[in-house]
């Protein structure tokens, strides 16, 4: 079988984001990858010592056409995917924002939660969420896909089996306590993000109202009411860790809760699912594309835990969007990412 | 008004809350500390380098009468402490322990938890929870104090007063999502406590059955079939920092939550209530005897989050166990503590 | 006796150094520190938590003389205190600058290591080198200190006794390899100081021209031509080590050099020296005034090493600020910094 | 061309090194890792998770001749190494050692820094040093290959060059000092490697006595009464930068020692150089096969710094071994490092 070659462009490559994409995307055999510049005149002129690719481009139509770009990767902020993904549309490329722009279902539901107008309703109605877990076959045919937010992907692939196979208590309380490395914060220097205020310690932020919440009630059913979710900042690099609280019906054990696990995500390459009892660390998952998960329950109660991890720069960011790249131009899933 | 000065044994002197003891109490201006062995013939000789107290001494009721040792505090492991407390209490010295031996009820709830028999069970009946906040009136009066556990502390100084207001919604679960700094698992180099196992890592442990709980049930009432606790790794030296998810009864927001703190906590030196929304960090306590508490409620839903930070080796260790000596000998509560 | 109390104002009290001066001069017995903004109109409103002096003051000669500030530090870059030292010592306070302004000796030299002309010459002239073990005469009397850079103050109490006693190999060439914590940079958020570029990193800057060496030079009299000095950046929030390498001459050994310095440092309260063979760590001085020294001599080759480590933040900036205070005013030199 | 399919075995694959062999061996493309034990009843039963390899195997003759091992690698300690190396030899297969055990010329000098007889002085002459960059040649014919020490690694690349084109002034002195991440402590938990003591803390060790020295004297050829190296631990899991002080000869700069790297490595697909006054940090060779090196030179006094930067698990163990490995079987050498 012959496959188109991959001429990937991608916009934001000096982000944490945007690195470990070109990083993935320069060890993937079918892909050139080529680092586009959202204005022309950014102040910012430096590029990785490594890259080989093409001087200065600016990202446009004209530019996209030249090169043959067939993809890209928006690795910028919202504002800025909503600029730039039309364009690129328009000269035929495929188009994976990693931002939030395109991830919630409507106008109103994301000037509620990013607090901006979105420019781009009818793309906001044809983007894919890209979750290849959850919607596989949609993401193949998609021009658009919505890559999902680094907390969301631990969320949802967390929950939603569960949600769908009905085990959990019908009065419960579900607490998503999640836990991410510095490199979530982005590579703009702040004040939050400075070594001296980061490390040996640690802190919480976005109490109870994160902007990613609207992404895992929406892709895992969970009760909005009853869904408690804050974000909280490590002094590590990368990866996040969420440990999940609920209790489950009645009669139901670790055992249960791995089976469903096993069954939903039977196949899938970059899902692993640990022995009763264990649950997984961050090493496990650092610089890979898996989410780890791990269950405990108290069988005397129904008291129940899950702990999902993953590296937000890879399954939580890149590692995805290079996934859902795959599967857009019928490459194996896991090409380029193992 | 004159005082008693104050002779301060201290066995485990070589652990992080042993030596975290004797840097407060050589700050303090009215206690001498003296370093004792658990064993004369212990293979460690190590002494801390600023330490000029007398020459290598073994804990015996001898020694304590010799030194006119009026206090001595166990930083040793509750199998020690069985052993040395009745010892030192004999000797007519007061007990500070701060292993787990003395803070349950009851030798068959000790022996549930701590997987081994209770050898004194006349001194568990006996022993004071040394809570100062909670229990400063029997504190004052005890002969042996049972030094709370860090992360208890930590959990009991937030829910309790909720729990005794009532406001805590009934049919709630409350899930307390605990992290803590390397020295809470001791100074025993283990491949857990390797920096390479820890450093950019994240892991939990003690997956919802932790031995500490049991001090957070005792104290705070919570209901033990509602309430789930699990302890997590953070790749720092020491702090501990809570977050705890709960809803609350209808009508009820953030400032109420805040009053009912600043009412029971009035007048306590080492209690800080944030603003409403606003939640410590680690570097806001570390160092420090202070136990912070930040709230937070979504007023539609009732959901609530408190976060609440301590250093585990000062308020949840070595610097709580000097407040409880203040009081035992009538000194102002926070003398060297500040 | 009676002495004098102090009203010590902090400019740059926002910045790693003037935030750990406020808390050394908030503990000193006899000092009231005093808050003040360099401009009026600042952005940045943020004053820490437990400071309860007066609201917002600009620094000026008329608010010195309302407040009766009789000292005042200044934890501002070079330029700003060259325009607050005049103003301050015109309304009648001492001044202690934390900058490099004061420190070298002529306005050529000083235009050729800062790359800014000086506008105070006069004051230059006048300035006190507040290294108490070296000048601590000069300092009792002076108007106006230039506080040690922190490299410089661990280098020049390591090399100047082994200098002015003749014990380095007159053929030798001396290298001081400096390692520092990030709080060295400054709190100003930069991609240097982001956490992500630090953490899991190690990198050296101002290669062999750090504008620190005159400094060096000046004070211990150490050959420009044979004097090698470069910074590097250590991924931990506070401390400075210095591996210092030279030859000493025959004959010599650890002992000698050891001798050596404790005659030179005998009564000093801040430096300690080592056992031969033994060098300290940073956990050794970290949050201490203390300057700690360890020697190791090669005694067939006459090659020798000398570990020099400090707190950056306390005997490297605010600590040895507060050691010159106390004897410009006549209070035991280490009063608040035990 | 046709390729010997390897089949390479893996002693010592829970510590750092070993992990990080078999990470690397199960990306190679014409490489099956197995795992050996050193005793067949050892307790640690653990393997990593994602091997799929045979079953226990106790390293040996017999279990190496059925399983068609053609290449064994020995990351254990050098009296293992010593007892395991003639028994694989003789087995037929080659062997890597990671040890210091071959690496000496002579069992003398040997005994004098490893403080133990060396029973194998046969293979010890016929050993090679496995820095292919030096020994290429000799490495395609070997046996037995001595894989470099971590910190000789850096020191060679760095000074060797330099040596021989005699650019180095004759009555300098060399410093070396050299900073590592905890991994090259190994895996084994001790006091020194536990978090709390290494976190947010610097320190030296082996003071001018490293057994890594003679390494560097014997294949450098710096002269050992001026050659200084200090070991230090930093905070952080891997990688290895040393600061190598000197003095270069008259009207010498930085240019001439970037020409004298750029002939000398023309062609290395491991070695890069840096422009003038640039020089590499960890991040920058960390997790791969790199040695990076910078340079600065004062042309005013000749005064001469480079910078050599590995990550001591890959350049420094692991990826070095592999190295040699690719050319003991003629695949290209860098085959599986990239």
């Amino acid at each position: 079988m012959s496959h188109t070659p991959i001429h990937a462009g991608i916009v934001g490559f000096r982000g944490y984001s945007g690195a470990e994409l070109l990083q993935i995307l320069t060890r993937h055999p079918h892909t050139t990858p080529v680092l586009m510049e959202h204005r022309a005149d950014s102040e910012d002129r430096s590029r990785p010592r490594s890259y080989r690719g093409p001087a200065r481009i600016a990202c446009s139509g004209d530019a996209a056409r030249e090169l043959g770009i067939n993809i890209i990767f928006l690795a910028t902020p919202p504002e800025v995917s909503m600029e730039l993904a039309p364009v690129m549309l328009d000269a035929g490329a495929k188009v994976i924002d990693l931002s939030g722009a395109f991830r919630l279902r409507t106008a109103d539901t994301f000037k509620k939660w990013y607090k901006e107008e979105h420019t781009q309703p009818s793309l906001l109605a044809e983007a894919v969420y890209g979750l290849p877990e959850f919607y596989r076959d949609e993401v193949k045919g998609a021009r658009l896909i919505a890559n999902p937010g680094c907390y969301p992907t631990a969320a949802n692939i967390a929950l939603e089996p569960l949600v769908a196979a009905g085990v959990i208590a019908p009065d419960t309380d579900i607490v998503c306590d999640a836990k991410s490395g510095v490199s979530g914060a982005g590579r703009k220097p702040t004040l939050k993000t400075h070594f001296c205020e980061v490390t040996e310690n640690f802190s919480a932020y976005s109490l109870l109202d994160h902007r990613h919440v609207p992404e895992v009630l929406m892709n895992s059913k969970v009760a909005a009411e009853r869904f408690s979710f804050t974000a909280q900042l490590l002094p590590i690099h990368r990866g996040i860790l969420e440990t999940i609280y609920f209790r489950v019906q009645k009669e139901t054990n670790s055992s249960d809760l791995i089976d469903i696990y096993e069954k939903r995500y039977a196949g899938e390459p970059f899902i692993r699912i640990y022995h009763a009892n264990h649950v997984p660390d961050l090493a496990a998952v650092n610089h890979t594309n898996f989410c780890d998960l791990g269950v405990k329950v108290d069988a005397g109660t129904g008291r129940a835990l899950v702990v999902s991890a993953i590296d937000n720069l890879v399954k939580g960011a890149a590692g995805q969007a290079v996934q859902n790249m795959n599967l857009m131009f019928g490459y194996p899933e896991a090409e380029g990412l193992l």
